[in-house]
């Protein structure tokens, strides 16, 4: 009853429902899969903002109007990655998992991951997300017939992002500490998720500085390590566990794994920025190399290219005005000089230790299967 | 020892000797006065700080760069008067109380406070802070070498503001969640502290659209008691009386009792920021009128004002050229025609109040000093 308590006061709305049909729930037969997770996160996220909206009438309908464009945003797209993964790794230790006693730990994985992409946003100065105008962008056109200068109207447009961004983050931590477990592995669990912050933030504020300081200790790695493999691998992956009562071993295991997922994973998006098909990944496949984005393969290329590839990689990175020919003939030479193949051997490096430690980790069939299948979705990945 | 354990993940630095300070200490005989509070205060911060610059060197100089900046400014300023009203509301109510035991709690409401600060200043454009460059500031220094265009310089400057308001907001809730106290207790304190952030926020949008929109629902009363009140006072004074043990009425009495102090001490603020002396409270006494800053002295002028009024006050209002002698004319006509006086009469009201409940709180002598004496401080004082 307490628990039940202390969720009503980050939402309000419905709960009741959803803490019955928690004590209530069965046992799952088998592991969560990621359509499983998305539909479950998405009802508790659709919840979660009702509430909010419910409360945020007190304070008037400029209030309500944030949270309609924050809640509309997060739902109009997103995989709920991470509350999957979060969610598999708990069922993965638990002897008697209960999924959705663990649902406000999956769901404060999300909301971090929306409010780093809000203020992730406000950073790149983008307007777009899922597809659609994120909240500054639909601030801009909501700000239109009070501001008429530009720049004060995407100051504020921008303000309001913020502030949003604010709220995510805040509650991500008040819904990680309404779930029902013991204080010991809730402690364990905020540890863990307040030192994801600590990174990503770092990691974000080293992506941003690395775009316009001299070259120096800032490398593509370290990047890949804080802003990508930190809050969304180890933080998910090693939380699902501890909530699962998985031992200290277990988790220095599990945060190796999910380092090399993690890099992996950048280090495949990194590829695909350039090599993949924008068909497929609905990215574009030339705004890295114009926009001079210093990734792993460039440092590769840098390494190894010659003084003519090296010159013919110039006419087309960082420059806006490059031309599709060009662009052809820069992606062909970081094919040619080796950082290509370099990286997807760096890549199968990660795959092969991830492999490595998923045997040793000494877990039933099917949790071990789906941590195979983990690596090999994020590391092999065409999409 | 669990709880020193999880207090180091989040400063690993020198926590031994803090824990082993706080086991030993003594119960304090009196109360504790805003100048122990703003020392033990400082030292737990410098000892906070140390430990996160020494974990930000996994990532490299830049973020230690961050740490050091935001240190420099936290410690540069702040009368740490948020963590004072939280030791002295759980003294008023702890049967044996340990003042050092809830440190982190109070270290939560400054973190809380910085982060709100250093949001605050992106919104407002600021870039001064306690009379020094404020995060944005030094970065825009910083950042001057390379980035030589100032649209570019303002930009990441202020994202790396952002990123360390993240940053402090995050630990905010971090520092919380190690209180070693009953996890009943705790989560009834984290449950009033994700209130307030969500109140504050709320309060901080509604204050930066206000400036902006067209006249309506959003008042200066709205706008003090959610940005200024809630965060500033009921958060800090009703965690204190929970982390003490206090009984559910009495944090309804002391949530009303802090809506009084907080929206008082908001309605002096605005009559300083006019009327008070700059000598003495280091602030303009004439940036409020000509930034049109709608304060709850203005809606008051608005409703008692003849056009003749109106007429000499929109002179200065909002207008940055106005002349000495427009802006003495502005003040003379905001007392003659009674807006001053009916401010300070709600002023006056909200005193009222705050007095009447301090004496139904049947507290002992000394706390209930003290309680009126915050009371007397925020509504009456003259800087």
């Amino acid at each position: 009853m307490r628990d039940v308590f202390i969720f009503c006061r980050i939402s309000t709305h419905k709960t009741e429902s959803i803490w019955y049909s928690m004590n209530t729930m069965q046992t799952l037969a088998t592991l969560v899969s990621l359509q499983t997770a998305k539909a479950q996160v998405d009802e508790a996220l659709a919840d979660y903002f009702a509430g909010r909206r419910t409360e945020s009438v007190t304070l008037g309908q400029n209030y309500t109007q944030l949270w309609r464009t924050l809640e509309s945003l997060v739902m109009s797209g997103g995989k709920r990655f991470r509350p999957y993964m979060l969610l598999m790794s708990y069922q993965a230790y638990a002897v008697n998992p209960h999924l959705k006693t663990i649902l406000p730990a999956a769901l404060a994985q999300e909301l971090l991951h929306q409010a780093m992409l809000i203020h992730d946003d406000i950073i790149d100065r983008d307007t777009i997300r899922y597809g659609v105008a994120n909240i500054a962008g639909q601030y801009t056109q909501l700000y239109a017939p009070y501001l008429k200068h530009e720049t004060d109207r995407t100051h504020m447009a921008t303000s309001a992002a913020l502030l949003a961004g604010d709220l995510l983050l805040s509650d991500a931590h008040a819904l990680l500490y309404t779930t029902p477990v013991e204080p010991e592995v809730l402690r364990q669990a905020t540890a863990i998720f307040s030192n994801s912050v600590f990174e990503v933030v770092g990691g974000e504020l080293l992506d941003t500085e690395v775009s316009f300081l001299p070259k120096g200790t800032i490398t593509a790695e370290i990047i890949a390590r804080y802003k990508t493999a930190s809050y969304s691998f180890v933080s998910p992956l090693t939380m699902g566990a501890v909530l699962g009562g998985a031992d200290q071993e277990s988790i220095r295991l599990l945060t190796e794994l999910s380092l090399h997922i993690g890099i992996g994973f950048q280090l495949r998006d990194d590829l695909l920025g350039v090599f993949g098909s924008s068909a497929q990944t609905g990215k574009s496949t030339t705004s890295d190399l114009t926009e001079g984005k210093r990734t792993y393969l460039i440092e590769q290329f840098e390494q190894r290219a010659s003084p003519q590839q090296q010159e013919m990689f110039m006419r087309a990175f960082h420059s806006q005005s490059a031309s599709e020919d060009e662009l052809s003939a820069c992606k062909a030479v970081l094919i040619e000089s080796g950082a290509r193949a370099a990286v997807e051997a760096e890549i199968e490096r990660h795959h092969e230790a991830a492999r490595r430690i998923i045997a040793s980790l000494k877990l039933a069939d099917e949790p071990s299967q789906a941590f195979y299948e983990l690596a090999d979705k994020c590391l092999t990945r065409e999409v």
